[in-house]
């Protein structure tokens, strides 16, 4: 049950191609990002999304930065006169100045600053190395992460398949699908991989106002995938929980402190709230590259504010009067206390999550 | 602080002029019915809509369809051969066919079925004088309710707001405003007369999908009569409440059972356990005609399942895959365990409802 579209790819000519998901449902549009401002724009305009996704398509992006950084025009014996040190070091600062346009461009989700990073280390590794193959490396690095993305996703769809029963009533909440990924999934990989492994499941699938991600992505890609899936506004999921029907919730993250607080789409808090009062268990799957182990809490995790826009029009038609004030934070948190479990790819934590989520980081 | 516009209301012309609630907010439109079948389907598509608004609609709706009911033309000795009786009684059995399409039109809310009995109750208590005569007390009648609809909110605003500090930053969900009313409103109208008594008010308006009766109609409302207000989505209540941003919730209702379970717009339960488990009371507004004490709980409330494409289609545009499964509730049943107080226009009732409830309406 793999996806039969590609979210994010290196193309042959060296450009980032993306599935433009601000099109899906309706329509299915590549765009190809012949440069990191590309790149920069489609992360902010949310034309690519989901945190796994964001952090591989960062790491393309800065690759794609890295083929346009001319250090080897600048002046050598005039950079070290000044103190600047060697070619790599011009070509470093760029590189890191890049990151910066890209890290700048949402705010919550960790993943992004961890794909950006990972290649700025890399790049540093490998220093000693002519300008050329250290950018030839980069290319290298961003594609392997998008590989590994999709192997990290099948894992956490293995460990988090078996918590959920043989037949399964899921509730998930935005898009944690393949589109929020290099491909496969995590919250929606755990639903596929429970398909596949024989298990009967369908899913409830809220629509995620504002930006309906889940009426357009995860229903979208639920269908593709032949899993039945019925669609509800954010407001019915509730009422299904106290009629009994839901079995479990599974979603994503966009950034999990060390002691499990889970920030993820905006009304994430409000369907864990709901589950645990109705005792229906509350997973999170999401990657290693998730954790932000340096956070004590969620509290210090920075809540992204977007357009009012967002909440007064949908598909460019006005729903709200003019001049309305609009609150519009994309994430909420959601305290570990509600989670039940954090699936990822090398296994399922449980509370004490400061206890289980360093021990699966490999920290000491 | 009233209201600016009218929601429905009887012309010198004999027609049944209504504000078309689905081309709001964007553009203030009337339209005006002149046969029972208009006003039917004008409730039906929601251009009317609101427990308290549709009890006064149906009233008119039935008084316009009783002006065309040409029991005169019967031949009475004939009718009175067959055993049908008076001309009246074919009168009334004309006026009662048309109660029941109006009844049938929206399942869910108590008082438009309230409305329909009131004027077959008038009729049959007038049945000796000229059916001319009938036929204008039903005018009068409909007239009456939509004057006393506007006393009965004013009062329970007036009761209501006590229940609000002097600084309160109140969550509604739905419109339970002047448009869902013959006028002020019954949880807005508590909202009016808190600001009217000089409190410091801000709402939070959910915006209620999916027909986002909060985003085009309360902040519609709310701006117009100068009460500040904010717009979110409905998954962001939760978000809020766990900041300590909510000192209150106020909502409106479309049927009570004599044990005090509400059932009101979908969505309305989620916000009520919400607001339970972040300790901030939740009251409910309706007018004694919303109370229906033969339904022992709010298991027996009838729950209109509306079309597919209010959830699929926004504006007439496609937000989720063609085909998908869809399920649309309109309404849902808060538990009266949620509910801290139901406000009426005779006063406000506390558990145990089955006590006061009965106690308010009259019963002995």
């Amino acid at each position: 049950m793999a996806d039969d579209f590609v979210t994010v790819t290196w193309t042959p000519h060296g450009t980032v191609r993306l599935i433009d998901q601000t099109r899906l449902p309706t329509e299915e549009v590549y765009i190809e990002c012949r440069t990191i401002e590309e790149v920069a724009d489609a992360i902010r305009t949310m034309r690519v999304r989901g945190a796994p996704a964001i952090g591989v398509t960062a790491a393309m992006g800065l690759a794609l930065g890295a083929q346009t950084i001319q250090a080897e025009n600048f002046n050598a014996f005039f950079a070290a006169l000044e103190g600047m040190g060697s070619l790599f070091t011009e070509f470093f600062a760029a590189l890191e100045a890049m990151g910066s346009l890209l890290m700048r461009t949402r705010p919550t989700a960790v993943n992004l600053a961890w794909g950006v990073r990972r290649l700025l280390h890399l790049a540093r590794k490998a220093r000693d190395l002519p300008l050329v193959e250290i950018k030839a490396a980069l290319v290298a690095e961003a594609r392997a992460m998008q590989a590994e993305d999709i192997r990290i996703n099948r894992a956490m769809g293995q460990h988090g398949q078996g918590l959920l029963p043989e037949q399964a009533r899921v509730l998930t909440h935005c898009n944690a699908g393949g589109l929020a990924t290099a491909g496969y999934g995590t919250a929606v990989g755990v639903i596929r991989a429970a398909a596949e492994a024989g298990k009967r499941i369908m899913v409830w699938v809220d629509e995620t106002r504002p930006l309906l991600q889940g009426a357009r992505l995860t229903a979208w890609e639920l269908q593709r995938a032949g899993i039945p899936a019925t669609l509800i506004t954010d407001n019915m999921a509730g009422h299904f929980m106290a009629r009994g029907q839901v079995d479990v919730v599974v979603v994503g993250a966009d950034r999990i402190a060390r002691n499990g607080d889970v920030a993820n789409k905006i009304g994430t808090y409000s369907v864990a709230l709901l589950a645990r009062a109705h005792g229906i268990p509350f997973y999170v799957a999401a990657p290693i590259s998730t954790l932000d182990l340096n956070l004590t809490d969620g509290s210090q995790i920075p809540i992204e504010e977007r357009a009012p826009d967002e909440v007064t029009h949908i598909g460019g038609r006005r729903v709200a009067p003019a001049g309305i004030r609009v609150a519009n934070p994309a994430f909420d948190v959601t305290p570990a206390s509600f989670v039940d479990a954090i699936i990822t790819e090398r296994g399922v934590a449980r509370a004490p999550y400061d206890v289980s989520l360093p021990r699966l980081a490999g920290e000491a």
